[in-house]
């Protein structure tokens, strides 16, 4: 078949067809069309069965699955098995294992324990690569490559003495002499200036706090090696297996913190990643809505693939929730109404035995006689009919800033507050928006904001000056912005911007503050004025005062009594709004409300009612409403078209039943 | 002497007389004498002592030591010295040491560093046991040899290179070739094939989870590792010493997890243990007392001895309570109602220095002018009436099945929920029935199981197919049988048994599981229907169907509405009852109360009062009652016969004072 | 200039001016004469800067600064520079680096990364000071040395093998033979005796708890390794700059408890300290004022000097609370109080870089046009007129013991409850008796004791025989004392004292102890009796009885109902009370408060409101009463005499405003 499932969503998961009997590959391949899979991802952890002793290429079991796929008319994303070393190769290069931060290296057993520096891994992977697309290449039933698996999952940071080498290789590349690094990393502070290249090593552990700088650095290093072992794999499937597209899946959530997305993106020829719930958070779908408009932010607004997610629990939490019956297809709609042309899970079949025998699969423990399976196949019947949706764009007037580097400077030793986590802004602004029927984009500092009424920073503690000029030319472009507290803190080297903060924004802005007062743990101060009289801060305050901004908002009682907690700048059409602390959900939905309005940005329906969210997608075969009620009870959704759900004509409003979603084709 | 003191439940301790000078020798002896003390364990830490240079052997002191105790009629369960290694050993010997997960090898200076594995460790300790036998055989004090102490207590798991050896040695025993191995490991997983034997190691830290095979195997590898070293000694005193009772103390505590003591048991002259009391459980007379009916379970239903329990605080808890008056005597009849006819404690005197001088001790720090050492003077007196019971058994209608293999299983990585512990739910059936006077028997799942009219199976979550089949048939006998959730979920290799759940009681309970639905701590979810109706299920919910068996009360809200919280199959007279939720203590005492009504199962005497605990002990000389009272008010023991504690009649009743005991001889 | 400045209290900060370009350093000179600042600390972390290569001294940059100061009149408190190695130096010397309990060698890039033991840090070191002392020493800038910095703030305890052998030596000093070693240490117990010396090693980790005196004796080893740190280079002071005063800045903090300041004082030619506060403490200014009447006490009574503390916020603890308008002041007027004599801050200006760039300065990161500088400002004018106090000594009739030997046993594994910490109660304590406007000193046990009226000991936990005798004189020569439950317990060597406890205070106090109880956290025992009738104790009970002593408190419940609570022995005028529980602050303030009146114990002024803390300094030029209100509401402080603070006279009383201080020359 050689291309992409089309006409359709795709479709499929994750197949393992190596943990079962052959028997069961049949079964499989009926079970698969019974629920109208698309595509599965096949051969990801299959290095040890590929390759069984070294230079041994024994594809013959591979072989059989894939003209199974190919004739059932299942697309293959082929993996180059690459993500976990077999044992045999571990044992022939002990050197390509992990080293922890104490030193320790760690043991094989578990899953990709090798080195982002080590040249021995790249050679052995590169090699089995190139077996892979000289064998595969002609297949019928591939599709796409799949390089290795979630990169830097558990393989990150490392600090062995490939990583020091490699981390000194990179440092010469980016500083070129050692005064510059010493001046980056402001090593005059505790007598650590380097005069050696070769003293410099990893951020291992050390007596006390470590050198920020060297500590952001490490991460653009660990990343940038990361991507490399990508780039040696991709360059083998390009030469060898010309114009089949080539991904890697990322993992876009908020607890994962070790790549910049944003350099990884444009080596793929499809932004793919994986999505888990993690049902600690406050409010999990919150999160899963955030992380899938960042996605679409990573892929420079074009359509993504989601590679994996789950059918129902997963086994790495404390508490595995299953899901309820119908959150699969809402968690699929939420994906796909925010830029995903594929949904993938991990896995097909629930595994037997190993480490994720407990994670959740297409076909569970049970066996197809389950209401699981039974709600796949209806997931799968329905992307059958949302066709028209692929390759069209996502509708957003708002952008929300995130910065991976900005993180990494939030994750540095000694700041003023553990209570700041980057992130957890972001995402309680963008579902304060969400709740509103406002999409938002999740983009980078460097992006092109041209098209956005409304841009927010929230906690950008650290940010270029090429990021600063960006962010101003498109306020002075007629944009309205709106800064939180410590955002452009530090430059690009983590040094403090200084003569007051926010150093970054104090022009743009029309603040200055003094000093930091974060407050404790549940501690709150009171506020005075306008929209927020009578409301309260908490976790963060700062003595700032406006310059050339009006004070909305004072703080209305202690040592900050008559400070600015809100000031807003108007220039020429462009408002700059600045909050000097944090707000609990009711407010900073308030807040929200208001700096949206003046922004004259407009809901993506009018009139939404609560808990039903709505994005709307736009491309050549029209426009496009989806919608997922979030509540137990039935939803109006004004629209006019056609549902592509339940196939039915809408004129005027629809109903959409409690826990259920729509797909309306307007017009 | 020469035999273990008879015609008296045993008393005394662990003596350290190397601890003080000899003028306190005579000092102890007299002190003694006064307690009533019937035998010491002298030398379980005496190695740096006796053999204070390689090859060195210096038992003067201890010679003096045994007169003393034989003239003085004591006897001795003499250690073979070889629990803790001496530092020249040590020194000479590095690699005896206990090496951890991160691969640390630990150093000396506390107790018990030595290697599971290490041969060398077996040279030098059976060196010193065979000196010791050669040496005291013939001593007339001389009633038992004590093996080691507390294997397991502290060094276990190792993962040192001897380890990893000893466990692919292990291994090629278990499985033959590697084939089977890597099936039982499911090692297709995560690339995890092996196919040399000598890239097999001990499950070392890894990136993320393990192999739950692996992990499983190391366990029942380190338990049999120990077990060898046991043997060795023991092989050594039987040669030498011939005619002496052998044994090793086990710590049968629901929180010591390391050893698999029913595969122990049968390499013991007599079984012996130690119990401590946890002071931050819930309630920690319950854990008492269940332990006690699991020493004897494991010990076969025999009399077994106490070997260590405190007359007081002990050390190692962050907070170290006292005993409260009264509070040694009662644990001590506790032990002795469910079996135990010798009770010892750690430790005679009190240390003056060293990690354990705050345990409490027989002779405190204050000296025998206390209330403590008063005390244990009423206890050693009260031990010289109970004679009669030594060598009966124990009543018991209920079984309570524990596996060492199914706790592993739990204690594996990536388990649907972190709140299902092995052993809290079982401990919460023992104590609920022990509330309404009935004994329970805690027993393994192979054992003979034919004497019970009811199998409680709490959260077993492996079992083999054997004991599958020794449960089926045990029901189809005629006893019912009550299993919990998440038990049967795994064979003995960790592998999910398909199809639904449980998968090895399916067809005996007569329902079918899809999937586990784990609740958060502290959530719950409403019951409706017969004797739960209005209660709440906790900690576990799953999506269960009957499918032959009765659905007596459903879940009655959320996804699960309707679905099957408890059944019952009855066939031909044998009820099998199925919980698929956790509750709280009222219900579940609500439920047994039930199961056990329905069983046939009468209380050890009718109508006994709350909070007194009644034992049926039965033998050569007749039944007894052992009651402890466990409030602090007067009860009323419905009983005829003779009190042994207050050597009166006791006609058709018998008052036990708040906080005290009795022991009816019946008739 | 030569000599410290005279006539005001001492005022500036630690100033490093390699961060910055040298255009700052004109800026820095011209602010520091704005702020009145009269000394800098300099060059404490510049290693790498003055001596970039091994045997390159390179002091160009620094003449450059000292010659700036000199000649604005500032005198310089200049470091030896050898607090963090340089780079090269961790190259060339890796055996220098500090090793965990794990045998991890620390990495470099932080800071103190150098072994306590290491003769090469030492060799390098020495070096370093005696080019400094040659190059410095004719300097008109300089007037005080200043070794190192914060010694054992992070490289103790270290555990390598250059540790080992000094651990051996000091040893071998301490014991000459290992026979005493082996008693000291107690390792007849666990099988720890010792027969050769080469066998002994640090307390590394090991696989349950650890010898208690091995851990003992190691502490006081580390100490006194790093005391010879300080003397080898305060010798190559002494020799090659005769006549200029040397410190090195101590951590006299509650949670600091690694040296045992009271052996390295009189190594001091003036004690200087360090203090900041922690925000987590239930009373953060408690802690302050006993700390800094601790630094008293090891300075012997004599004023001192506040190296560091911060006019702000810290960059260390999980929130780093900025201090309240005002507060920065009222702390520095805490310290003066107490006997500082100079005010020193980390640092002069905030750094841009490196982990402590969110560590408040006398220059924030806003700059000198912000009201942190202003306050600044102020509090270095007003040091200007408190210079009648320098030299002044404290008034205080009563002491508490203090002992840092105390504390390293109450360090010590398995104790009876995790709930004692050495300190708690010493702080407590003082702040009772504060609120009284009583002053207390804070004193070693060894200390001459004749000038109290009542003698405090708080947990007490270890005590030598000498200190014993030292307290039982000053009773027996009329002072009163108060003894706390866990106070006298162990020798020396963490040895118990038997018979009962208070093994040392049993004779003095007229009371034995049999046995404790401690309490639960949350848990309470009622009292009944005196002043305690009606009040609970807590943490800790004991079965405690009197033998000579008057009971005037009971338990009132449980287990000890009746047994002493609090006991009072009246021996001609003197009072030996013994608590043996633990009270909330409102019943330790009525306690302190008997018996500090019993003791004629008078308050410094009477009828001092709450919130005024006032304590008297007297001396050459008067007495003076220095007031530091910590309420928002102005209070009445009866004085007569002058305030230096506003330079008016005061009649009768003083108000002192909400917020405000006062310094009163009397009379």
């Amino acid at each position: 078949m050689r291309t992409w499932p089309t006409g359709r969503i795709g479709f499929g998961g994750d197949y393992n067809p190596e943990q079962w009997p052959s028997a069961v590959w049949r079964e499989d391949i009926e079970l698969m069309r019974r629920a109208k899979v698309s595509f599965v991802s096949v051969g990801i952890f299959s290095w040890s069965a590929l390759e069984p002793r070294q230079g041994d290429f024994e594809p013959g079991w591979l072989d059989e699955v894939m003209d199974l796929l190919g004739d059932a008319g299942i697309s293959v994303d082929l993996a180059t098995a690459t993500a976990a070393p077999p044992m045999w190769l571990a044992a022939a290069h002990p050197e390509i294992a992990v080293v922890d931060v104490d030193g320790h290296r760690l043991s094989q057993g578990s899953r990709q324990n090798w080195c982002p520096s080590s040249t021995t891994f790249t050679a052995y992977a590169t090699s089995l690569t190139r077996r892979m697309a000289q064998h595969y290449h002609d297949h019928p039933a591939l599709a796409m490559w799949h390089v290795s698996n979630e990169y830097g999952c558990h393989n990150t940071p490392c600090y062995c003495e490939a990583c020091a080498a490699g981390f000194r290789a990179w440092l010469q590349q980016r500083y070129g002499d050692l005064g510059a690094l010493n001046g980056a990393w402001g090593t005059s502070f505790w007598s650590q200036r380097y005069h050696q290249w070769e003293h410099i090593a990893p951020p291992r552990r050390t007596p006390t706090f470590g050198n920020p700088g060297q500590l952001l650095d490490y991460r653009r290093y660990q990343s940038d090696a990361l991507l490399a072992q990508y780039l040696a794999e991709r360059e083998v499937l390009r030469e060898v297996s010309p114009g089949v597209p080539v991904t890697t899946n990322f993992m876009t959530m908020t607890h994962f913190r070790h790549l910049d997305y944003f350099r990884w993106a444009p080596t793929q020829d499809v932004v793919s990643t994986d999505h888990y719930v993690v049902d600690a958070l406050p409010d999990p779908r919150a999160e899963l809505a955030f992380c899938a408009d960042l996605t679409r932010g990573v892929a420079g607004g074009r359509p993504w693939m989601l590679m994996e997610h789950s059918t129902s629990a997963v086994n790495w939490q404390p508490v595995n929730r299953a899901k309820d019956p119908g959150q699969t297809i809402r968690d699929s709609l939420t994906h796909v109404g925010r830029g995903a042309d594929v949904l993938g899970f991990f896995q097909w079949r629930a595994s037997r035995a190993g480490a994720e025998k407990y994670h959740s699969g297409m076909v569970p423990h049970a066996g197809p006689d389950s209401a699981l399976f039974d709600e796949v196949c209806r997931l799968g019947e329905l992307t059958t009919r949302l066709g028209p949706l692929v390759g069209s764009s996502v509708d957003a007037q708002v952008a929300i800033l995130w910065d991976y580097e900005a993180q990494w400077g939030l994750m540095g030793p000694a700041l003023p507050s553990a209570l700041v986590q980057y992130g957890d802004l972001a995402v309680r602004m963008h579902r304060a928006l969400a709740a509103r029927q406002v999409t938002c984009a999740v983009v980078h500092p460097l992006s092109d904001l041209s098209a956005y009424r409304l841009i927010l920073v929230p906690t950008l503690y650290l940010v270029s000056d090429a990021a600063v000029a960006n962010l101003t030319a498109t306020a002075d472009a007629g944009a309205d912005v709106l800064v939180s507290y410590f955002s452009g803190i530090v430059d690009h080297s983590d040094h403090i911007r200084l003569g007051g903060y926010p150093g970054a924004f104090r022009d743009l802005l029309g603040v200055r503050t003094e000093e930091f007062r974060p407050l404790r743990d549940g501690e709150q101060v009171r506020l005075t004025g306008g929209l927020l009289d009578g409301r309260a801060g908490r976790i963060w305050s700062e003595v700032c005062a406006a310059t050339t901004a009006d004070v909305l908002v004072e703080y209305a009682d202690g040592p900050l009594l008559g400070k600015a907690a809100l000031t807003r700048r108007e220039v020429s059409g462009s408002a700059r709004w600045y909050l000097s602390t944090d707000l609990d959900d009711d407010a900073l939905a308030a807040l929200l409300a208001e700096v949206t309005d003046a922004a004259g940005v407009v809901p993506v329906v009018p009139g939404a009612p609560a808990g039903l969210d709505v994005v709307r997608r736009r491309g050549d075969q029209g426009s496009f409403l989806v919608a997922v009620n979030h509540s137990d009870e039935a939803r109006e959704l004004v629209a006019t078209g056609h549902d592509l759900v339940t196939d039915t004509a809408v004129v005027g409003s629809l109903t959409v039943p409690g826990g259920g979603v729509a797909v309306v084709r307007e017009g």
